[in-house]
């Protein structure tokens, strides 16, 4: 197993960078995604549920929603669909029909076997923050434009953390990789980086075709192997209020012909590109992914479809989005809950408005993260290093969050409530008595080391032992772990052939021109 | 209504002080208490609540508890509990038909009856943090000694925020009054401050007496008015392992015997005074508490009682306490399960290890508040302004707590889920149809003022607004606030009568010695 965290000495480099390399930076949990067992929170009755229903497909019905992509009218004008012009009208025993094809959870294989997840089901899967197209660091202290270094720095904290489980978009817009190339730059660095699942934009037929034959030299994989079982996944938003575009429909039409997974997530703002309510702005979101999850059903049934929530409000004052709101957790909860009676798997967020890895940073992705676990989510998109409503990454927003995550994953394991003969520990209290503590009996020694949570990034030394170490605050602490973590990275192995291959794809493709930038 | 929020002008004072008075320094929402409609989280099966419950019942019947009480020790022995020395056993029918006298709801009534507050249920309460025996701020940048003053700034706070519910003990302890007459100084201080309900500390009986009859005169009140119905209460915690004090239990007869409310929490941190399993720890503390509980039912039925929780866990590392950890929050919720299974209402807290208010502050705080959530809890105790384990009150801290609690404040209100047509809003998602945004429809128009959560912390503007404005990290922004809040303070009205006699309570109390300190 290709795991960063084991701390087993390799072989290679200097002796000074070998013995840095041969330790662990911090001792983290397993990679093993969560099992959530908590019941979900559901705010909506089944009345509720019906009426967000009935909204959702009187969108679907009356008003419509436009597909800028002339392939998937024709699709959907052959499939029965009420098509005029560009404006796409499906009357809900087609969308329900269509619906009931997806699985209701599936697998994802990475080039590492060991890091395959499934989505779906009772599986909480956390991925990295894509698509900032700003970076932010302690060190720099300010707002500057990706790169290509700072997208392969986080790609590499994304290989890391064995709480992140899934790799996302771009962790950082690399905005020095010229538009047309960035996509085989950046996907040599992730693949080279990274053994987990991947991902592709959606973004014009190269970029999407590029990445899948990445994907599949990466794995060493036949085309017929590549297509055996989903290895990657495309994620796409609607053009809210109700519009597909065209590259985002083209991507998914791709990537399930080859047997790929796909997540619509439509981002509807409440008060802005949704209605002010949050029942309005979960029906239209729904109304925008199903109408997309019906299409690729109709076109392959049983392809792999997971339905987003992204719905979150606007600050009314500035009309600036804001994210981790009490009004962002009960949509996704909501969403959670319409997501079961779909069928479908969820994908939410971990998200926060603040600019800099504050508190109101940590206390906003930690609405977000609960509601996660609450709305019974099963991919959570831009679990680490998320900050300005998505516009800048963070590496210590990451290892802060990383640190939550595995606290959520620690959470989910059952054995913290054990109740039997052994945990009720009636032995020991009755030996301890009245008098005395726990610390020293045989009960606490034979569990001690086990028994709780470690943290590798909060401080739990009262306010003299921190101040004593140096009355480092958390961003400082996550700052310091992330240069050592970067300091001992090793990539996870990968035959120097697939790497040649990988190598010469990139090579050829860049000669070919990349990809079109007109789009 | 004595509310400082309603930014309502006042006469007197200097014009400029009056016109900084006049206005509210932040718009924050009313003082209503939420209700938690959440389905609680609960991870206790059926056979999980039973083996708990037995093995509370068994260390009850088999080991007994220790109570340095001796009219306590009177009481059971009459009651029929096998009393031996100071060691107390009781039967588990002797337990269930106390604890059943128990109501599993019951009000407090402050000076100020438009602050009275129900206990049990499905409310939701918080408090302010206690008993800290340090202060740190942004200012002095370190940690120092409690004193009068900064207990009674941020007795302030406790008072401006109507997020803040209840009084805890002293915010602060004010080691600068000498503590045989700190409680008359800092009581005086509380009730001319604050209007809500308040708290006595059970250090012997001249202390609970001193602040009963206080509280009792603050009111304007007869002896058989504040006896009518519970006025204020007291919080005690066992001395775990098994274990009650005199001053403690002597506390609760005095306050019970006076009609008035009583909180029992052991503080069984697992692995040090409580066995390092869970499930132990959580039975050990209800077996300290269920005794407890059953002795003040058996001298006055139906008193009544809310049981809490502190089971939390050590850093095995340090054996330093841990808190909003996964164990402390499964501990919260398991024990919620239990509090549901006797019929009692439930107090639990807002902790965290952090010294300083930063990102870990925040997600240890979240953890603890959405574990608050998930279990049911009625009161939470420390809700704001805890850092370090409870050794460190900053008023920072609190401000940003408040803005979380008033987040959770929010997240209860049902309007946010509502699902009729106006919700659902079909008719705006057709006039917007598929393109154009919402934002100057009737539909947002009618309800954008209130529509969203309005923050008075966090910085929802984007990295260049924030920026411009100063670049002030969250806890900075809070200590301005602080100061504001504090400059513009004005207590609640209390007649003039009541002030003076309260005046000479103090005085006449301080001439005759205070209370003995050598407890």
């Amino acid at each position: 197993m290709a795991d960063q965290a084991t701390g087993r000495r390799r072989s290679g480099g200097r002796a000074g960078a070998a013995a840095r390399r041969g330790a662990a930076v911090i001792e983290q949990m397993p990679f093993s995604p969560p099992i959530n067992r908590d019941r979900p929170v559901e705010p909506l009755s089944a009345e509720g549920i019906a009426a967000i229903h009935d909204g959702a497909m009187r969108i679907l019905e009356e008003i419509g929603v436009v597909f800028l992509n002339p392939e998937a009218l024709a699709i959907l004008r052959e499939a029965g669909c009420r098509v005029e012009g560009e404006t796409v009208r499906m009357g809900r025993d087609f969308v329900m029909e269509m619906v009931a094809k997806a699985p209701s959870q599936f697998t994802l294989t990475p080039r590492n076997p060991a890091h395959r997840i499934t989505v779906g089901g009772d599986t909480l899967l956390f991925g990295n923050v894509s698509s900032p197209p700003s970076y932010w660091d302690m060190e720099i202290g300010r707002k500057v434009s990706g790169t290509r270094e700072k997208c392969a720095d986080l790609m590499k904290l994304t290989q890391y953390f064995n709480c992140i489980h899934f790799a996302g978009g771009y962790p950082v817009e690399p905005v020095d990789i010229h538009a047309s190339v960035r996509h085989l730059d950046v996907l040599f660095d992730k693949l080279t980086l990274c053994d987990k699942v991947m991902h592709a934009y959606s973004l014009g037929k190269e970029r999407v075709e590029d990445v899948m034959e990445m994907v599949r030299i990466a794995g060493g994989l036949t085309e017929e192997e590549f297509q055996a079982t989903p290895r990657m996944y495309t994620n796409i938003n609607s053009t809210s209020p109700l519009k597909h575009d065209f590259p985002m429909i083209d991507g998914c039409l791709r990537l399930i012909r080859r047997g790929q997974a796909v997540v619509v997530t439509p981002f509807t703002l409440a008060g802005a590109m949704a209605p002010v309510t949050m029942a309005g702005a979960v029906a239209q979101s729904l109304a925008e992914a199903l109408c997309a999850i019906a299409l690729f059903q109709y076109v392959r049934p049983g392809t792999p479809c997971v339905i987003g929530t992204f719905t979150s409000n606007v600050d009314m004052k500035s009309g600036a989005p804001a994210f981790g709101t009490p009004e962002y957790m009960r949509a996704t909860q909501m969403t959670g809950q319409m997501a079961r009676f779909y069928g479908l798997p969820l994908r939410s967020s971990g998200v926060c408005a603040a600019n800099v890895p504050d508190g109101q940073a940590m206390w906003e992705t930690s609405n977000s993260l609960w509601a996660a676990v609450q709305s019974g989510t099963n991919m959570v998109y831009h679990a680490a290093g998320w900050l300005e409503g998505g516009l800048i990454a963070s590496p210590e927003k990451f290892i802060m969050d990383c640190e939550v995550l595995q606290q959520i994953q620690r959470y989910m394991q059952p054995e913290i409530w054990d109740t039997g003969p052994d945990e009720i520990a009636l032995d020991a209290i009755r030996s301890v008595g009245n008098s005395g503590h726990f610390f020293g009996t045989q009960h606490t020694q034979d569990r001690y080391t086990t028994a709780f949570y470690q943290p590798f990034l909060s401080d739990w030394r009262n306010f003299e032992g921190w101040e004593a170490a140096g009355a480092i605050w958390t961003p400082e602490r996550a700052h310091l772990l992330y240069k050592q973590i970067l300091d001992a990275f090793e990539p996870p192995p990968m035959d120097a052939a697939i790497r040649d291959e990988l190598t010469a794809f990139v090579a050829r493709r860049k000669a070919e021109g990349g990809a079109p930038t007109d789009f």
